[in-house]
């Protein structure tokens, strides 16, 4: 399975990186970062850099597109090469997914026109406004089209994939391999558990709602 | 606070994005990708380069030290700069950690020697024979020495370390921002909880009972 990850400018790391990290050990799954270029590409923080292997026109045909969220995702969905790239991927891929506010590229390149979709819990309303049909859930399906929340919820997705594709068995060796038996020291990880001053606190800080710089508060 | 997460050879990406996106989050924090030579880095399984940023010459004194694990751990014990590196490091650090076996190089450089320390459920062990006395638990903090489980324990221990840095709102704050509301599709991640059956073949196939090539099973 040829699995192609989708780099841009000010994406968030942890939304590649933690699908990665479950995909690349499915068994004969191949995991290729690609970009408009080959070459360097920067975090949404700019203080880590990952390349990309091959260039979106050398990437055809892919089995699995994963497209990660961050601040750049307004840049990428504006327009460019990916939009067609996406399009392109999608006629042929067997799943067509997304991290966080990946999605928003997506139902920018008219993949979720009505679908079911999810993204980070700040950008509801612009998923919708984009077309799709927001679902308050941590990875949501629909057919091949497969979305995750926010930027942590890429190893729930992946997880939750490779249980598709290869079965429980191979989904449970890989989580005891990554030992994903997680026990964050809080239970704020969602708007519906998080202290209501937390909560509004990043809300009022998002780029969802003021076009600031980013904080804490930016879904990345 | 000035953070610098080792890179070498072979490294597991997740152990150390992980708590970079946790970590490059803690407002004033600088992280910093450093290895023996300031360039392209690659994965375990050769899949994906992140970029060194800086030499280890060139990193002295960081506030905190971050090791990930991997399979390339073993070369990266057997001796050459890190080692050095990391006992200089640690001699004015805040903090100094590791992710999954990167305790095993932590211990090598003598930095575990009696000390309570945790790494991937498969290498405990390993930890033992460096010298370490080994604890079952996902984190571990003994004085300045924090150590975390196998590969997405990074995750947990780096909202551990922002809570203790700069309280429990902060941390809350990062773990909403992440979306860090973990729902894996199976309760697997821990060997305690995983059918035997896995639990066997993953032990079966580790490098840690052969020295043979990477599987599922290795820790990674």
């Amino acid at each position: 399975m040829n699995i192609a990850i989708l780099l841009y400018d000010k994406f968030t790391a942890l939304d590649a990186i933690g699908p990665y990290e479950v995909l690349s050990r499915l068994p004969g799954a191949r995991v290729a970062f690609v970009a408009a270029e080959p070459g360097p590409v920067r975090t949404d923080n700019g203080m880590l850099t990952l390349l990309a292997e091959r260039s979106l026109e050398d990437t055809r045909e892919p089995d699995m597109v994963l497209v990660p969220g961050g601040p750049g995702e307004v840049a990428a969905r504006a327009g460019g090469v990916a939009l067609d790239w996406l399009r392109e991927a999608d006629r042929t891929s067997t799943w067509t997914t997304s991290v966080c506010t990946g999605s928003l590229i997506l139902a920018a390149a008219g993949l979720l026109d009505g679908r079911r979709a999810t993204t980070h819990w700040l950008a509801f309303d612009e998923l919708r406004r984009l077309g799709a049909e927001p679902v308050d859930e941590r990875v949501v399906f629909d057919g091949k089209l497969v979305t995750g929340a926010g930027v942590s919820a890429g190893i729930d997705m992946a997880l939750t994939l490779v249980a598709r594709i290869a079965g429980d068995v191979v989904a449970q060796a890989i989580q005891l391999g990554i030992e994903y038996d997680p026990q964050p020291p809080f239970d704020a990880g969602s708007p519906h558990k998080a202290p209501v001053e937390i909560v509004e606190l990043l809300r009022s800080r998002s780029r969802f709602q003021e076009q600031e710089g980013e904080t804490l508060a930016a879904p990345r």
